[in-house]
């Protein structure tokens, strides 16, 4: 903003002089633009193929005219775009532009008293009134002469016509003649080349495009290493067999845990016992190794050239690859002796290891950010992740990130984006909301939420709409995992696979990005190391496990059903049309998602006891599905292939858990036509 | 805020480093802090004696403790006083400051990894669980010796000797000694005295501290040239004799419309007809006449010692004088000629008169706010507001303030005080809501408002929860005004004498200022111009009348109880405890007030409807006014000094229109006392 000092004091003043902070002409003001977070100093976030809406409170003293328009430029160029942005009354505007490069893009809102639409406006009401308007036409050809003046010579030739046009109306004795002054191209002519005197700006706003993935995806977890035969310590390549299942099953991002050489001091044996046999695999997340560190890839797995084997086989199915980002080491790790200083010690010359007192964490030594050498801490991570990016990762599921500054964090994703816009990050933080926010803020892509804990109807309900409806939703994509390596929920360990079925379900569609661990998942595996445990008995971070994923009683028909009314149903693949609907029954749940493009509605109700049978009145709020009161429509269930028809927004629903955990309804409109099969669309 | 850049790029990096904007080991962060408006460019309003409660966001990551601090300096001070904030959880902390100094006065939050109470925090927890802390002794001895470093002598030596105990407890090999390492003592001095390492910072906040008369005041609009005896032209020494009842009836800001000189050119006559006679007084707002301009007094009405003697007679009574800002011109006014840059030409040579196309206003030359000598005219503007403050007046009435540059009024207002911070402003736009706002956020005291025509229960409630509940209140005082010289309502013409009355109960009780345009308002004058107009029928723009204030029936015994509990109970002098309340019939309204300092709490019921009794079954929500639901309480009605009993909040009132317009009670809680006529205090 320009900055003005006034520079004469009334006789008598003392005081130093108020700086203005604005050019004391400058009558227009912008006021509460949206999208804007933390007072601009957040980006939105969007993905390609958007479309971003903006819209702000513009006016000025007095009654003129303003023009406002909507700015953008993308990250590296030097020409903004212009939108014109139109009135919404109450001196709110708004304007939309297309979003399709990856990166980062600049808008503001600009707005002035547009002279000449004040003019020809106050024209308009003079004709009408019967006013003798010669002396405004001279006014207005003045302003057009002006406009003449100011542009290049193509665009100066006709406006300079239309000046003499109106002058010479200004002098003919003929009162009917306005020398055109009110045509809608002479207020075209102008709206584009007439002044814009003094405009006030909004500031630079931020919106981050990112790939559709970073919207709408699909995890899974897996550990390699369960995948051998008999027993044995599986590879990287014997991922590669599993790669039908998965993609047949419908995830696009395959998510492993750290592959790294893991630490052999202070190990933890199965169950997280304090000492480990010589046979234990230890737990993935003990990086680093005399075998190497974060760039290293555990022996009994295979090579660096095995994970850019598998990530180019996965991209061959459209999925992506996703690798474990811990930034923490065992006393093993390479860089506890290459990089002492990166580590915090204690007065009698020991390593800090992880603590949170009085538990200790002896396999882990966290990373000291505090360190006097943080430069060449963060510039090593920064190699990790770009040494990974070249190995054909792009995307990284970051452990507990919140342990972390969150200047790091700012830093690394920019740096990283800024080369490799599409590359994703999965912020791992399950910890207090307003740390969770701030990383979301900085960069994360998406996060992992309380979904995993959130069980009743009601703390549904309040949850999503907090992550859908507020200012939240701008900058935080949240990701639902039913169950991690580790977290198994009470509610998980105690509702069988009724309730395993419906809390995929769940994840699934409250959410246009979700995940499950498994083998584990599909096939219910749901025993707890003790009660009031959350960890799982026999838990795969600390051995090997022999799953059977064509077992009876996996849920891989159902993942397979949702993932694919997930792919063929854009209303799924968002979050921001989610709009809950009444039913009389609080074990039942009924909400929908809308695809304003395509029109796509779908329709979930979820039965959230996994013992009982239960039904319920709905009474569906129309107006949020733009159906039609007065014509039935026609549901689809996309899990069970029943249709049924209903007729307005009353109507009856019942689950049977041994039977279906949910109905997933495809809604169609009643379509006039002349065949039976064409009534609905 | 520090500017860091990364130096060192990977290999490979092709493009500029991200610039980071924080320190890259600054830990804490800082959001969301309250109050704050437009992103902290608006000061948020406050009056002397108040408290100032911020609160934020402070977080870092993973789990250390924060230190955190409200910081408040005043204007032309250097050094910052700092108060400790408060954990509230949630990562929000809060803390307040006493306002006792006129003027703006700057705020900031500041946080900080506390590296010794996190020392101690873990501590704690360490010897609860049994571990051996020698080590653990010798990092507080360290981080106790370093603040020992930092600090003057004083304040050190203490320090430098808790340390020494601190390092002496590490060497014993009493494993029970902690050297004092949890002493609350050593806690207090650290918190004053240890490091703050790498605090983050809020950004500056303002707060505009002003009198409470800003908040709290009574207005009283009179036309001095009505008050002459036999149908001559008052004066303003006449006004003298008005005093007396003004200050019984408890009004304390007595305000006048424009006291200059009058224009002849296109003067117009009674009734706003187009033609003037020749004894014809004209409309003082048409101002300036070969007598002077905007610093000089009509000779009718006297002369500018007069009116410094009004102001002096007025202050004796604790009444402000508030003169009427009104910048335009007639086109008699000097400036006309002796700055003719100062209007807005049109290509004739003729000067603009005021305009809305096609109505004309040939008597009124707008003043020309983008001329090029604009520099100039804000200079002589502020001349004009300096001339009257030195002949006493401190408070004025903003005519139309929203038909001139918002830059304009942010300066003048800041200009005049920097110096004279108990100025008064009320700004006198009845224009659209944004423009409303932005008027109070750039500095005006007070705001006339939509209360005129804001008559139904609903539309009383959602105005005013929006006016006390939502940011607005942060920087908008209300004012409101059941009628002005320009507005008669419909309503008030339909309503008479008991509508009047219930509109004065509303605005006295509803907002901490109100104001009424005398004698018009007691004598119940309620006869429009024509139908459908909002003009009076002979109104006192445009010529002298002959008030009776003495005539039975008129509303100065209601007034002057209504002010007289506004002085007495400080819940009426606030509006930010405005708490409504059901009752079941729409007719009526019921509201109360609290003053939380001293408890007074008032509670109000108005019968909305001024032709037919009207009653209802009240429910109170007892928490909003303190009242314990298991004793009863008392109620005093001010207004008829009637005394009720009630128990719990469900209770039926009734009124007759003929009788009162509204129940203005003074709640009186149950107090425990062996004399029965102590039971309510």
């Amino acid at each position: 903003m320009d900055s003005f000092r006034f520079a004469d004091r009334a006789p008598g003043g003392t005081s130093q002089p108020v700086t203005i902070r604005v050019d004391g002409r400058r009558r227009a003001v912008i006021e509460s633009v949206r999208p804007s977070i933390s007072c601009r100093s957040v980006p939105v976030k969007r993905v390609a193929g958007d479309t971003l809406q903006v819209s702000a409170d513009a006016f000025a003293d007095g009654h003129d005219q303003l023009g406002v328009v909507l700015r953008i430029r993308d990250e590296g160029e030097r020409r903004w775009r212009e939108v014109r942005m139109r009135p919404l009354g109450n001196d709110r505007w708004q304007g939309e532009t297309p979003l399709e490069r990856l990166g980062r893009s600049t808008f503001t809102v600009r707005a002035w008293v547009d002279p000449f639409a004040t003019w020809r406006g106050q024209l308009e009401r003079r004709v009408a009134g019967g006013q003798d308007v010669k002396v405004e036409l001279l006014v207005g050809a003045d302003l057009v002469s002006q406009a003449a003046d100011a542009t290049p010579k193509q665009v100066a030739e006709p406006l300079r016509a239309r000046a003499d046009r109106l002058a010479q109306a200004a002098r003919s004795k003929d009162a009917a003649d306005l020398g055109g002054a009110l045509d809608e191209e002479l207020a075209d002519l102008m709206a584009t080349h007439g002044p814009r005197p003094r405009p006030a700006d909004s500031g630079e706003h931020e919106v981050w495009v990112e790939p559709l993935r970073a919207r709408f995806s699909s995890w899974y977890e897996l550990f390699p290493r369960s995948l051998g035969r008999k027993g044995e310590h599986g590879t990287l390549r014997d991922v590669h067999a599993e790669l039908d299942r998965i993609e047949r099953m419908g995830f696009d991002i395959l998510y492993l845990p750290p592959v790294h050489p893991i630490g052999r001091t202070a190990r933890k044996g199965k169950n997280n016992t304090e000492k480990a046999g010589p046979a234990d695999v230890g737990s993935p997340w003990a990086i680093g190794a005399a075998e190497g560190g974060h760039t290293a890839v555990l022996p009994g797995l295979g090579t660096v050239d095995d994970v850019r084997d598998l990530a180019e086989a996965c991209r061959g199915r459209e999925i992506d690859l996703a690798l474990d980002l811990a930034l923490q080491c065992s006393p093993d790790h390479p860089w506890v002796k290459a990089h002492p200083k990166w580590f915090r010690h204690r007065p009698d010359g020991s390593i800090r290891y992880a603590e949170n007192p009085p538990k200790r964490y002896q396999d882990i030594y966290p990373l000291d950010f505090e360190s006097e050498d943080w430069q060449g801490l963060w510039q090593a991570l920064l190699d990790v992740v770009r040494f990974w990016i070249d190995h054909g990762v792009l995307v990284f599921r970051v452990d507990n990130p919140h342990t972390k500054p969150f200047p790091f964090w700012e830093w690394l994703i920019a740096e990283v984006k800024r080369d490799r816009p599409e590359v994703i990050f999965l912020s791992e933080a399950f910890t207090r909301p307003r740390v969770m926010e701030q990383l979301a803020k900085l960069g994360f892509t998406q996060s992992y939420t309380y979904f995993t804990w959130r069980t009743s109807k009601w703390e549904l309900i309040d949850y999503l709409t907090e992550l859908t409806r507020s200012d939240v939703a701008e900058y935080m994509r949240p990701n639902f995992w039913p169950n991690t390596p580790d977290i198994l929920t009470e509610h998980m360990q105690a509702g069988g696979r009724p309730l395993f079925a419906s809390r995929l379900v769940l994840a699934a569609t409250l959410g246009a990005s979700y995940g499950v661990y498994g083998p584990a998942f599909e096939l219910v595996e749901a025993r707890g190391l003790r009660p009031g445990s959350e960890e799982y008995l026999d838990s795969e971070k600390y051995q090997l496990r022999d799953w059977k994923p064509g077992a009876a009683g996996s849920l891989e028909p159902l993942i397979t059903a949702v993932n694919a009314a997930r792919h063929a149903h854009p209303a799924l693949q968002r979050n921001d049309t989610l709009a809950f609907h009444h039913v009389d029954n609080d074990m039942l749940i009924v909400y929908s998602k809308r695809d304003p493009e395509s029109g796509d509605t779908v329709l979930v109700v979820v039965n959230l006891d996994p013992h009982h049978t239960q039904g319920g009145w709905v009474d569906l709020r129309l107006e949020e599905l733009d159906i039609d009161p007065n014509h039935p429509y026609q549901l689809v269930d996309l899990l069970s292939d029943d249709t049924y028809i209903w007729n307005g927004g009353h109507n009856f629903v019942e689950l049977r858990p041994a039977e279906a955990p949910a109905h997933l309804f495809h809604l169609r409109r009643y379509l006039r036509s002349e065949q039976d099969f064409e009534y609905f669309a």
